[in-house]
C-alpha cells in the first residue's frame, strides 16, 4: 500500500488555537512531499473568525501537480475540538475517515469515527501537553496508507529545533503505537474509500 | 487608503529555499488577518520540485470569506530569485506590481518593476542575512495600500521568539524606510490596479 499512486487525497486538520494545528499541517505536509515524492499544498486560513479560537489547516496530496488547492471533499478529517467537528464533518466524503480527540469531542455528530485522548496522552505519557500535535502526527502516519513511518519521523527530526527533537520523536512513536493498538488494520478502515483501493504504481514518477 | 474594502488581492512570495519565504508568508498572512479584519488564506506548495531549491507562498486577502484559495492573477509578485521571477511574472495581472531582489534578479523579464538589494541590506545594515525576509515584509507593508505599518509590526513582534525580536523589528523598519525612500507614493504605483482604486469603505464589517 505504501508509495502508491494518488490521484488526490484531502486532509483537514482542525481544532483550537494553541493546539499546534498549523505546525502539524506544516510538518505533515513537508513530510509527505519531501519524503514521498508527492505534491502537497498546505493552506491555512486566517481571518476575523480565527479570533474565536478556531484553527484549521488543509492538505491536498497528489502524485501530480495540484492545480486546485481547496479541500472540499475530505478523505480524512482530524477534529481536535467539538466545534471543529461540528463545523466540518459534513465536508467528509463518503468513505472518508473521521479522527477525533475523544476527550474534547464529547458528542461526535456521526456514528463512524475513530479517536484517541490525544491531550491526555500528551500530558500523562509525554509530560508535555504541547506534544499533542505530534502524537496526532504519529497516529495519522499510521492511518495514511501512503505515509511511511520512517520517512515521516525523519522529516519531523529535520524540521524541529534540536532541543525539542527527542521529546517529539517520543510523542510521534507513541501516537503511531496507540493508533496501531486501537484502530486495527488501516486498510480495513479505508476499504470504503475509493482513493485508496488503487493498486501500487511504481511508475508514477514518469507520468 | 487604509482599512479599505477588498474584493480580492493576490500576493505571491517566491524565491529560493533558505530565504525564509514560508515564514514570510505566515507572518504576512497573520498580520493582514489578525490585525486588519481581513480574511487571508496562505498556501504553500511542497513537492518533488521543492528539492530543486524553489520556494513559494501564496496569499489571498479579502474582506469576505475566501472560497477559492488559489492565486492565479497576481496583484503583487515578490520574486527573490531569477528563476522564480522567470517562472511567475506571467501570472501578474495587468497593473500588478513586481517587486524583486535586485542583486538576485539580474535580468527582469519585464520593464516595469521595483526592487531593492534585500540580501545586501540584511548583511550590511542588519548584520544578519536571515533578516532578509523581514526587510521584504517591511517593504511590502509600505507598498500594500491596506496594510498598516503599526499593526504589521505589532504582529511581527508577537509571533517571533523573544531572542530574535529586536533585530527583526529593526529589519522591518529598514525595509519600510527603504521602500518609502526608493519607491515613492504607493498610490501612484497602484493606480493602474483596479482592486486598489476602490474607495474607503468603513462598512465592510457589516457586509
Amino acid at each position: 500500500m505504501k508509495n502508491q499512486y494518488l490521484d488526490r487525497f484531502e486532509i483537514r486538520l482542525s481544532g483550537l488555537g494553541g493546539q499546534g494545528i498549523l505546525t502539524l499541517g506544516k510538518v505533515m505536509g513537508s513530510g509527505l512531499a519531501l519524503g514521498h515524492s508527492y505534491f502537497v499544498t498546505q493552506t491555512q486560513s486566517y481571518g476575523p473568525e480565527a479570533r474565536g479560537g478556531a484553527s484549521r489547516s488543509d492538505l491536498v496530496v497528489s502524485s501530480n501537480v495540484i492545480s486546485y488547492p481547496k479541500a472540499e471533499s475530505l478523505d480524512l478529517l482530524i477534529a481536535l475540538s467539538q466545534e471543529a467537528c461540528n463545523m466540518y464533518y459534513r465536508n467528509l466524503k463518503s468513505g472518508g475517515l473521521l479522527l477525533i480527540e475523544t476527550d474534547l469531542v464529547k458528542q461526535p455528530p456521526v456514528n463512524q469515527f475513530i479517536g484517541l485522548p490525544f491531550t491526555k496522552l500528551a500530558k500523562e505519557k509525554i509530560g508535555l501537553v504541547q506534544a499533542m500535535n505530534t502524537i496526532v502526527l504519529g497516529a495519522a502516519t499510521y492511518l495514511l496508507p501512503f505515509a511511511q513511518q520512517r520517512v515521516m519521523r525523519k522529516n519531523l527530526e529535520e524540521v524541529l529545533p534540536a532541543k525539542i527533537r527527542d521529546i517529539n520523536v517520543k510523542a510521534f512513536n507513541l501516537g503511531y503505537r496507540e493508533a496501531k493498538k486501537n484502530f486495527g488494520d488501516p486498510e480495513e478502515l479505508w476499504r470504503a474509500n475509493a482513493v485508496i483501493v488503487e493498486e501500487d504504481n511504481d511508475d508514477y514518477d514518469s507520468i
